[in-house]
């Protein structure tokens, strides 16, 4: 079951849903019911869009979306969201003023996560590192250039135990992950998941593979205020999502209106709606 | 420097080009020079399809493409390809004599390469198992769903000493892939790459990888007649090309006419051209 629905707008409006429809975007969500978060980016509905809506459609979290090429509005900051999700959303998407504003929503207790990618971040060119973002997300930013991709394999590795991610079975069945944005935990928050990579090599027929010494943060929370902020360092779509797109032990075929269908593994899923669930506020 | 270009085309017409512009495509590809290779599917241009028209692109590689939502139409029977590529791209594209056509084609000379997805091989629904196509392929295809997903590493493995391959560091540096299409190598062809899972677990903060008794097939080579015919049983494009699409020690920017840029590794992009000019028939 979903609560949200597609419509023709080139803004959303949640809490009676006064969309703009006629806007030229097609891809615009607006949720019928009360919204709980906003999801911001991952281009298009038929494109990386489809996981985290599909995602969120299955675990029946309200959303309202916005893709990547529409710009955020103002009217958006007048919706009492539980979360904003940002993810491969450009910081140029946003006003000066409309990030002062998250920053003081999120001060005021709306959660803020980030999800990673090449406008993510840092990013490709430092996309959000000299934004105020910088200042209430739980990692430190690097300047320039912070992707990082793993040719050969990258576990992720339980750092501490947390709601997020206690019921999953990251011992047991490790996920492997294509690639990260490079970040560096801040000293007030927590680091719930690293990324270890791997160095593998064959030799007289035996694979040898060996853990790089110092993982990279994965998953970081913090707090801002009586806000909860969330650094996820990695791709919800692919390419570096990797395999962590099929983790589970079922395959769930999930859609939200108007987005492709994908098919994907259920502690996939139940990670990222735990994530949202914690970001926004609950447990 | 590439030699092709975009139209707006519903089919393609090479030697000459006399494409049909009044069809509503704007995705088809027609070579401006002789062309060498046709590329059917990948969905599009602005999607998958920017992976291999980015590779041929590169590498010089002249070609015509058409994609996934496009049918195969009679007048590409006329054209002398040198090869043939099909990479997800629909059995029901083609009709039973169109296969019949392609297949009389390769016995005398041309090459065919078939590359993985889920409507590649089996695919999610026994795609060309059941297709004429099974009897000059050199694997054998499963009947039903042939799709594994690995969310654990995957790497590949180098089985036997060929062209396509030699002058890349499988053993020194062996890419990670993210699923595969199962299939079984036949006894008259020769398997190139194998694809080696791993079990990974972690017990006392120390991972343990372990790797799968049994390898899969995963590249396999052989001949119908005068035509080579060539399977890779996973994807060029993500999610299952996994870290492959970045394996290299440099990163390349490709970007065919009309399509999307990629970043890529030089070893991803070499692999390709290394398998696309073998099964055409050179060296």
């Amino acid at each position: 079951m979903h609560n949200s629905f597609l419509i023709g707008a080139g803004a959303l409006f949640a809490n009676g849903c006064t969309c703009d429809k006629t806007a030229a975007s097609t891809e615009s969500v607006c949720s019928k019911d009360k919204p709980t978060v906003l999801y911001l980016g991952d281009s298009a509905l038929k494109g990386p869009g489809a996981y985290l809506t599909g995602i969120m459609s299955f675990h029946n979290i309200a959303f309202d979306y916005l893709p990547t090429r529409e710009k955020f509005t103002d009217p958006l900051l007048n919706n009492n969201y539980s979360a904003i999700i940002m993810s491969d959303y450009p910081a140029r998407n946003f006003s000066p003023a409309q990030l002062n504003a998250i920053v003081e929503k999120v001060r005021a207790g709306m959660g803020l996560l980030m999800i990673g990618g090449w406008t993510s971040f840092a990013g490709v060119n430092s996309e959000y590192t000299n934004t105020i973002l910088s200042q209430i997300l739980p990692v430190i930013m690097q300047q320039g250039d912070d992707r990082v991709n793993c040719y050969q394999p990258c576990l992720l590795e339980k750092a501490s135990n947390h709601q997020i991610i206690d019921s999953l079975p990251f011992d047991r069945k490790p996920p492997a992950i294509g690639g990260f944005n490079r970040v560096t935990a801040k000293n007030d928050a927590a680091t719930l998941l690293f990324a270890r990579r791997f160095e593998a090599h064959r030799k007289a027929g035996v694979f040898k593979l060996t853990p790089f010494e110092k993982p990279d943060p994965l998953l970081v929370v913090g707090s801002y205020g009586k806000g909860r902020v969330t650094a996820f360092a990695t791709d919800v779509a692919p390419h570096w999502v990797g395999g962590l797109v099929d983790w589970g032990d079922k395959t769930i075929t999930a859609q939200a209106p108007g987005a492709n269908t994908v098919e994907i593994g259920n502690w996939y899923a139940q990670l990222f709606a735990n994530m949202i669930n914690y970001t926004a506020g609950r447990g």
